[in-house]
């Protein structure tokens, strides 16, 4: 992919945000893209192949949102990014004279989306790579469930140091936390949970808002999801401590 | 090897093709170097590290093909890419006044590849890094052995998601594939291999022709090497449905 | 990070040294960037980020020395590429103008170090990120221990490949080594120690100085790490040939 735009694009500097993305893991590609896109400068094209489907009849997108041009298949990955308040357009790739060709089955990244995205960056309109399309495949991410002190959720993301990040934001939780049952095994944080990394005992958890402005559940210098056997879609209960 | 070049070359364009082929693995590195060269823009300098001889005697190489300048150690690692019909020039590099000094034992990519390439990139002529020589070490890639309905061939390549390639092309399968046989497991396809990732039923094999355009068996959202236990070398057998 | 730098910084090249660090290791960090930094060119901007203590009052670096600008955690991990003679200022970053607004509590290599690098390397003053120190945290890496013919010391560091780093530079040993205590395993090397990767015998140790000047163990085309299930920390020592 980098050899593609090297040639098609060569002036324009290329940035690897991540290749640490688990095999067809398209809802940690979807969060990660979600949590970077807004730290880059504004228009910037950001490619994003976690491709499971290439080959098959997925589409390929160029989506632009008031922030960013972003190109990759038609799986969910581009569209936590790319709310529908802030779509502007979505284009189908289907002008294929902007592939390389011969073109593989298994590796649009480089054969499609590089060179769709070498030719963005070097001032090709949007309009010129396909048919304008109104929809594209979304992820939905667990609603938490408030009930009483309780707010339930599930693990959606793993990060490398086996944190295990949440779909509850900041502001969901209006005290501070005293509880939290992880896939079944309960921790409680008398009096007040520990919410910086290193504020906890080593080897207990702590409950921290993470950089994605999300709760997220880390083991003190250690491995959350290696210890406790637990990933995405593990079931979590954050209990509160309401007046 | 960053810094070398940085300092060297300041205004010359880095771009990192993989960090990750694993320790040792001349064939993976060769490989590897093979896909990617073609993609780059022509004349660039592509430096090799796999380098399990290094302070040793063995040599080290630029080699000049009509693609491109290659620099690394003369291991085998640079030869898939340089075929003898391709290669222009070999130097072997015995001008250590571009060699940084003191040099280490164990690391001649900072100290002999990185500078080497610096000093290429800004426009050193080849002649000057050292003697011309007029052979490099070869790896041999197993040739498939077709015998009647079957080819016989073994795995050459593991890639990050468990994907086994083979050396065999997509124009030596001159029919459908009905079954596998990899070191001894039989698989087989009626009525026809799924020839992409998700045609697949989830947890079965499917046999694709992969990006490098070799055949390269998979499992569905999955890690074949991992599930099956094999790796470089496994034997395999393709078997056709002829005519 | 990048998304940052490239937004403050747009025409600064950003290279990745590493993002292989193993969470938590505050030793192996910095004694990466203390191989790294020299190789760069001179007043060039690091950014190390390995921070188990963000979030608490551990105090925020900007480090100049007579080689480049550190930028990060004072948690030790800037300490060793800045020993006490070649420090020329050390700055806590107090001024928040320069951060990122919000900042997580999570991440400030994205919300404090990026964009203080950012400044830093498009002319900004140092004196203006903050106020001046006297002092850093600092590491200790633990003195080899010479007794008659022995060497005790310890593994401070185990690379990719398993190889493990002690702090016995390569002048600190006078003469040839015969044996090697590893753990509480044996190892003699009669007549000579291999002294490259390759001139051992598949399998068994090696004995090189390696990139960083440091003695190393390796296991000849294998990984000593593992095989032996030892790492930082583990007691070793080497016995020497005297005459």
């Amino acid at each position: 992919m980098k050899g593609v735009i090297a040639t098609r694009a060569p002036r324009v500097p290329v940035v690897d945000v991540t290749h640490g993305i688990p095999p067809q893991q398209i809802l940690a590609g979807a969060l990660v893209l979600r949590a970077a896109v807004p730290y880059f400068p504004n228009g910037a094209v950001h490619v994003a192949v976690v491709d499971p489907g290439v080959g098959t009849e997925r589409r390929a997108l160029c989506v632009e949102t008031t922030d960013a041009y972003l190109v990759g298949p038609d799986n969910g990955v581009l569209s936590l990014v790319a709310p529908a308040g802030r779509i502007r357009r979505i284009v189908e790739l289907t002008n294929e004279s902007f592939f390389l060709s011969p073109r593989s089955r298994t590796f649009d990244g480089r054969d499609v989306f590089a060179p769709v995205a070498a030719a963005l960056a070097t001032g090709t309109p949007m309009a010129s790579l396909g048919d304008e399309r109104t929809d594209l495949v979304r992820i939905t991410l667990p609603a938490p469930v408030r009930a009483g002190a309780t707010i339930r959720t599930e693990v959606i993301y793993v990060d490398r140091f086996g944190n295990l990040t949440t779909n509850v934001a900041k502001e969901d939780v209006p005290g501070a936390i005293t509880a939290v049952d992880l896939g079944g095994r309960s921790f409680t944080f008398p009096p007040t949970v520990p919410s910086t990394y290193s504020a906890g005992i080593p080897g207990t958890l702590v409950v921290v808002v993470n950089s994605w402005g999300l709760f997220e559940i880390a083991l003190r210098d250690g491995n959350a999801a290696q210890q406790f056997g637990v990933g995405v879609g593990t079931t979590l209960t954050i209990t509160l401590a309401l007046p």
